[in-house]
């Protein structure tokens, strides 16, 4: 750390020059491009946008991708429709139904709010459900299991409680809400019901819609449930584009759906099903806000649940507009943010999206005044996003060859609100993308976004440690990308260096893909002035054009690589922890400690079981590739540095090979058991779904306590990392060479 | 701590032979002892007991002072009644009526409960309210303060609320309740309310009564509110016994009433209060579990608060039972539990009384055996502890110059369920009622209560250092003791080694100082077998058994000693922690980044206050004194060792010295504020009431800030301490002269 924290203090001061050689013009440039972005415009482009419910399928979702096509070409920018024909369930019947101890009919419904005039379409909506669930009708006592990820189900274990034949109660939190029919299945489970408890975006948080931003209770949480972690997109033709005449799979045959039905749930429509629950008071921690006694059951709740959808082929609209490079324009930036939703989708996904629209025609007004980007843009505007990435899955998996030749960096916007700069992404880009935030003003307090956000985090800092880091580094640190936005086929299936930005932080956002996310919700609650939605269109702006004018392109790899080591002592830990606390528990076992704290006039807790103890891994492997490539790093920057300073002119294919670095992260193999996703270093968890797994082979063998292939998962991610530093090396000798 | 560590390694494997050198046929009494408590008489003891309402100044507890005395003389035990004349408020008046923004009338009013039939006897229920509240009838506006300690207001300060004239409404939970009136009067505000919250003892934590043993929606904790920091006891003879011819404060010149009115309310009552509140969302950590958003007010909630009080003078019952010693009549082993309750006080006092009583039999049967006590065995059912520790202080304050002369040891019991032995007391007590917890069998698991107890401690235990202690240390901590039951008077005041005993931790207790804590309540959910009422009086009869009998009195220094150094590491970690952290604030106050955070759209949060970081404090005359300390603790353990196996005489006045060792840690002088308060070592906390402040003038000094008087007050400690080694160290001298 201390010899890395050295290359940090002397490089970055000269990161500008370093990195990203940036002409005085094009600083002007920037200026002019920052004055653009107007909330008149991105208030207006929203209202038209959620005027009308806007899922796949839907009419508006066409009519609006045919308006945004329109806006693009209005703006002078070549952009085109393009299409793909994907499978997707809508409700046929939806039932849920307890049918002891006492008859109760779930309303699956979420009512009107009269403040609210969209949230009255009900012709048009989409109605509360989680899509690609499996058709069933099914009828068994109800278990609550809390969020259902795996660790829940060790705790009934322990309670003697098995969930087969059962139907399991969850809350919504805690993973990805796919993981939770997944895990339920797994156990034996025949259905999955998913509920909103007013802990997780109701009552407990603040105020309800509409006289806050919070959820109420017959608010409801659709998503999908399709096994994302496999892979995502058209559960019909993984790794290819469902383009018309795309070889599919028979439905039968997809793995992504999910074993059992599963519905989603308001907490007024699961309140009673849980206060009828008798058995075992819950634990603390899995007790949400209801005003009652948590119990786990089984019974004597007994619920059917009927689930059965159309599964249809639906075409699916992306909306693509490009910008041709003037000098490079076999090296692309592409940016992106979907344009369905759920239902008005106002949030989500629209608040990304007008700003990436606005930014489109800022764009378009520079190219009018002579602004000449050397490489090629491409502006997105992704469809089928809610139901698995779909759009901008196929998109990625039809243009597959060419995106790897040709793609330098992806950056995607979502949902955005009001607040805080959120910055994950590649951390080859840690450095840009902290630069970049260093030139946006906060709107609300004048600071930059990037010491508003170094600000707060500082205030939430723990410990003298972390405190001095915040003050001392040039940088903030960016998250690592799991999953659940649009970002996911560009980084975890090709590697092509990623970005995802918003603003999040103030404010509360309880409309999670109901109908209250709507105009109304975000001219009220969102960012009512359209002041961050502004702010993200001149982030995500000025990052395209930095990336598009720059002479070499900014990646940095000290950044990375510092990170990448921060990982290897976080599995390091991992495992050591893991040992230890198996073994205490065994010897917990053995004295007796589970036992004499059982209370006997409760029910029965048993002792865990006995676990092999793990051994000692060999992290030697991973150790000496972080050392390679931390020396590889910093060589390429100093060479950069000098390559730089000798004023030579640049090699005709750097960039081309610089644009690849990303791409040697990845190896065609895959990850185990889920070969779609091919990047080394981050993946969506297998049991988190979106919560991000870095160093996925090894930290997942570890955690699923893999243990005798931890050894062999260390070996492949350090021969990955070791062909990325031999690859960076490569680059520095060109560099070398360049100035011999 | 490596050297008191092996201290302890060396002599505890001799600890029955160094401390306490009982006999052979002292084992056989206490097997014999053992064997005597019965649960079919302690059951049918609590239902005589808990038939009626028995509060100060009932019938019913006159009634039951002397059925005691007629089991006590039936058990052929010199006893009698003593009483006093203490001052004692019923209520006369109670209203709290929100008058906007709607109106509501609380009930103030718990509801019988069918199954439960000493829950209907309202003509001789004592209502909901808080004794010693002011009288007053005040109206404003309400504002929600979370547990309402002083750092709550510090929150609502940096929120722009001020309490002045305003009439707070704070959950019960986080500090003594008599803190919460204190400290909203010391902020202006004109009245208080305190209300259940579901997450303290209601639905939250487990089903409610009668189908659990937690609190039901109307249920209300009574309770004193008297300043009890400042002294216990009747308030109107305060440091003196309240006999008939006291002298005796005027009531408007006693300083511990509170200075506003204050009523209790159930959760029910106070919904509808909370839910009116607007003004900013309370944060996530004072929120409790009712159905709603918390927030803060002030208004539109506007409270009508009431009360009026019957202030009258009442007599008081104390059953005081003399087993007057065989050899050394002079020397005291004292043993208390409370028989007035706040209703019908089931579990709280008549568990522990029962216990008290069966061991008293248990004695009493011995006695007609043939055993002996050396010593003076004196069992007390105190009356009126529940308004202040009234009969306890005033029979102290009473006998104060003879309890300091003869009194060895105090043994208190009260509220007792089921679960883990929990003792807390003196530390010079340490290693002796370990090992009476060794020899007490747990009557659920068949472990012995020490070895139960170890278990959860290392089921609980934070990391490898915890549990490494806990494994290989011969003795389990015990508690320091604060306040809230009636070893305070004993320990507090006069500085008499004292011990509290009781069995907690399995089922629940949601229905403390309310109607519903009845026989029906605790023989279904409290203990319903009274098989830990028989463990109890085995655990607190041996020990006063052991104390009775020994040849030298079981103290020992080395435990004592170890644990005063770890206040006094407490302390300096304190001390650097808030060096440090009101360094950083300031820090971050100067950075900008309380304004940073704060969101224009919410109301406003301003930054703490600028404080002066306190300087380093001169903590070596603590670490003298404590080095001092292990010194002497260690030389008389040696000495005491040698002496033994020297096989002398034991010297006429050592059990007479020893046995004055706890008044060495008092000082005439009192706390700061608080004369009454004479124990350097332990007392209740200024601000939290119960909970323990050890090394209290050093820590509270600090907490309070009051920073140029830390130093000083380090020095009266050291003090205290090496005045306490010097007596130790002539009582070692005294041992070494014996085998000259």
């Amino acid at each position: 750390m201390k010899k890395l924290f050295y290359v940090f203090a002397v490089f970055t001061l000269s990161i500008n020059f370093v990195l990203g050689q940036n002409a005085p013009e094009d600083k002007k440039w920037e200026e002019q491009f920052k004055s653009i972005p107007d909330p008149v415009n991105l208030r207006a482009y929203m209202e038209r946008l959620t005027a009308r419910p806007h899922h796949l399928g839907s009419a508006y979702d066409k009519d609006n991708a045919e308006w945004i096509l329109a806006q693009f070409k209005a703006w002078g920018l070549d952009a085109e429709i393009e299409k793909f024909e994907v499978l997707f369930p809508s409700p046929k019947e939806r039932l849920v139904e307890m049918i002891e101890p006492v008859q109760f009919t779930a309303k699956l419904k979420e009512p009107k709010v009269a403040e609210d005039p969209t949230s009255s379409q009900f012709d048009e909506q989409l109605p509360t459900y989680n899509a690609y669930s499996a058709d069933g009708d099914v009828t068994g006592e109800l278990v609550f299991v809390n969020y259902g990820i795996p660790a829940d189900y060790d705790y009934l274990e322990r309670r003697g409680i098995s969930v087969k034949g059962k139907i399991v109660i969850a809350k919504y939190g805690g993973s990805w809400r796919g993981i939770k029919p997944k895990v339920a299945a797994e156990h034996g489970a025949i259905g999955c019901l998913i509920y909103s408890d007013p802990q997780g975006d109701g009552y407990f948080q603040g105020d309800e819609y509409p006289g806050g931003p919070w959820r109420t209770a017959d608010g409801v949480q659709r998503g999908s449930v399709m096994d994302m972690p496999l892979y995502p997109g058209d559960p019909l033709t993984p790794g290819v584009g469902a383009t018309k005449n795309a070889k599919r799979l028979k439905r039968e045959d997809v793995e992504v759906f999910t074993k059992i039905p599963v519905l989603p749930l308001s907490h007024a429509d699961a309140q009673p099903l849980l206060a009828a629950l008798a058995g075992p008071v819950a634990p603390h921690k899995w007790s949400g806000n209801l005003p009652m006694t948590y119990h786990l059951g089984p019974g004597p709740t007994k619920v059917r649940l009927k689930v059965a959808a159309n599964w249809e082929m639906k075409t699916i609209y992306n909306v693509i507009a490009k910008i041709p490079g003037s000098e490079f324009p076999d090296e692309w930036i592409i940016r992106g943010n979907h344009h369905d939703a759920w239902v008005n989708g106002a949030a989500d996904p629209i608040s990304g999206l007008v700003a990436l629209m606005e930014e489109a025609r800022g764009l378009s007004e520079l190219l009018k005044q002579g602004w000449k980007p050397k490489r090629t843009l491409i502006y997105c505007a992704w469809d089928a996003e809610e139901q698995g990435l779909i759009g901008s899955t196929e998109w990625v998996e039809t243009h597959a060859a060419e995106l790897k030749q040709k793609a330098a960096l992806y950056i995607n916007t979502d949902a955005s609100l009001r607040g805080y700069i959120d910055f994950g992404g590649s951390h080859t880009l840690e450095k840009f993308i902290n630069a970049v935030a260093k030139d946006i003003e906060d709107p609300e307090t004048g600071l930059t976004v990037w010491k508003r956000r170094q600000l707060l985090e500082i205030a939430e800092a723990q410990g003298a440690k972390q405190l001095g880091e915040l003050r001392q580094k040039p940088e903030l640190k960016i998250a690592a990308l799991g999953s659940g936005s649009d970002y996911t086929a560009f980084l975890d299936h090709l590697g092509i260096a990623s970005l995802n930005l918003g603003y999040f932080g103030e404010g509360g956002y309880g409309v999670y893909h109901s109908i209250y996310d709507s105009f109304h919700w975000y001219t009220n609650f969102g960012d009512p002035d359209f002041i961050y939605c502004k702010a993200l269109a001149q982030t995500a702006g000025l990052a395209v054009m930095r990336f598009a004018t720059a002479d070499i392109l900014p990646y940095d790899f000290t950044n990375f690589s510092s990170t990448i080591s921060t990982y290897v002592d976080e599995l390091k830990k991992l495992a050591t922890d893991m040992r230890e606390k198996i073994s205490e528990t065994n010897q917990q076992i053995e004295d007796g400690v589970f036992a004499a704290i059982a209370d006997p006039k409760d029910y029965a807790l048993a002792a865990p079981k006995r676990e092999i103890v793990p051994p000692f891994f060999n992290f030697a492997p991973l150790e000496n590739a972080v050392d390679a490539l931390q020396r590889s790093a910093n060589d390429y920057t100093e060479k950069l540095t000098a390559f730089r300073e000798s004023g030579q002119a640049i090699p005709v294919d750097l960039n081309k090979k610089l644009l690849q670095n990303e791409r040697k992260l990845t190896h065609e193999e895959g990850l185990p058991d889920r070969q779609w996703f091919k990047h080394h270093i981050y993946a969506p968890g297998f049991y988190t779904g979106y919560g991000v797994k870095t160093l996925p082979r090894v930290r997942e063998a570890i955690e699923q306590k893999k243990w005798d292939t931890v050894d062999q998962q260390i070996e492949k991610t350090a021969a990955v990392i070791n062909g990325f530093s031999d690859y960076i090396g490569s680059i520095s000798q060109e560099l070398e060479k360049g100035q011999e």
